[in-house]
């Protein structure tokens, strides 16, 4: 099958679900770009996590890791720091989920309607939507497509706290069940709830799949 | 879609390609085992890792990490230690590679021939086998089980040196390219070479799909 010269940017947030990317949704982003035949580059921010947890029993365990090495497991090491990230070398980008997302790219797991975006996040996200280029978005990460685009409609699931909070910040929540999408046509933006519901990882490969396929037709009505 | 009350254990050795379980080929043994609508859980011996790398510059870290700590970011927390592991509970046992592998499950790495398998992986493989029930192997793991089960076929891809190291242990190597696994039927033995060759994201998921068939089928036959 040949290339089709697409490139798509995946922004990684660390490796696991707790602390960083949900490692699940991070590879199944990265299977539905490689399955669609087109190349994918993964970014992340060289910054300290916010704190480290011990997946094996929630709690937080007294290190230090930093995001972009983390997520360079992920990655198989073939990944470029977000500082990096140049809008016109990528034509879309998408964020998948985990508390990292939360944590590291945003502060929303802490403050909410106030969340502040990494400023790396902030600029990639916005240069991409002012070029006109289609955003992906899976689980959590919606929160800062809702925060960097007024308006937006997105999902989060089915979760009412959460879909109260992205109302007040401005967008337009739609409540899904798994292995649905939401497009919003208008600002090219594409949401999936993955893990934000009691989902298995097949449903998360059918959605990053929906997701990728959703984005190629937005490409190619460009 | 109904579930065929089949349980597949899933070996893992920490979370990351260099110095755990590679994250492609756990996640996407998850994903066919998932997809074929069998039950999966994950174990992992609960020891200190080798060494720890950093995947974005392939150095090693001076820090400690626990196996089992880690293989749970890959599991979502569910996970179990190995040292629990009953062979009456599971129908297969499945090793996806990453030089985990073959520095903490075994010291195949450093020993080659001469290496040495956890304890608790041995107890845990051989006590599968002679229950007669399958076992799969991915990329570099199927090394393990040329330790364990003399005179097995198994496949670790194309490279020369670890195929001749491996008939020196008793095993029969057949070369594989991508999307291709050998299944030895009379010690119900499935091995896939995975990331030892130049493979995609997709070609993971394809031979994790063939693995995990060829083991229902094998079930299919007691």
């Amino acid at each position: 099958m040949e290339k089709k010269n697409i490139t798509i940017g995946v922004l990684l947030s660390g490796c696991g679900n707790r602390d960083g990317s949900e490692i699940h949704e991070s590879v199944m982003t990265l299977l539905a770009l490689a399955k669609a035949n087109v190349e994918y580059r993964c970014f992340a921010p060289d910054m300290e996590q916010t704190f480290v947890i011990n997946h094996l029993t929630g709690e937080k365990m007294h290190e230090k890791r930093n995001v972009l090495v983390e997520a360079a497991r992920i990655a198989r090491g073939k990944i470029t720091p977000l500082n990096l990230f140049d809008a016109k070398q990528c034509d879309a980008l998408i964020l998948p989920g985990g508390q990292g997302a939360a944590l590291n790219l945003s502060s929303f797991a802490k403050d909410g309607t106030a969340s502040i975006i990494h400023p790396e996040v902030v600029r990639a996200v916005t240069s991409m939507h002012e070029l006109k280029k289609p955003l992906g978005a899976l689980c959590i990460a919606p929160t800062i497509l809702a925060k960097l685009i007024p308006g937006v409609s997105l999902t989060i699931g089915t979760d009412q706290k959460t879909a109260q909070t992205l109302e007040s910040m401005g967008a337009k929540h739609k409540e899904t069940k798994q292995r649905t999408i939401v497009v919003d046509p208008m600002k090219k933006v594409v949401t999936s709830p993955c893990y934000m519901l009691n989902a298995t990882v097949a449903d998360i490969a059918h959605e990053a799949e929906q997701v990728v396929q959703a984005i190629l037709e937005l490409l190619q009505k460009k």
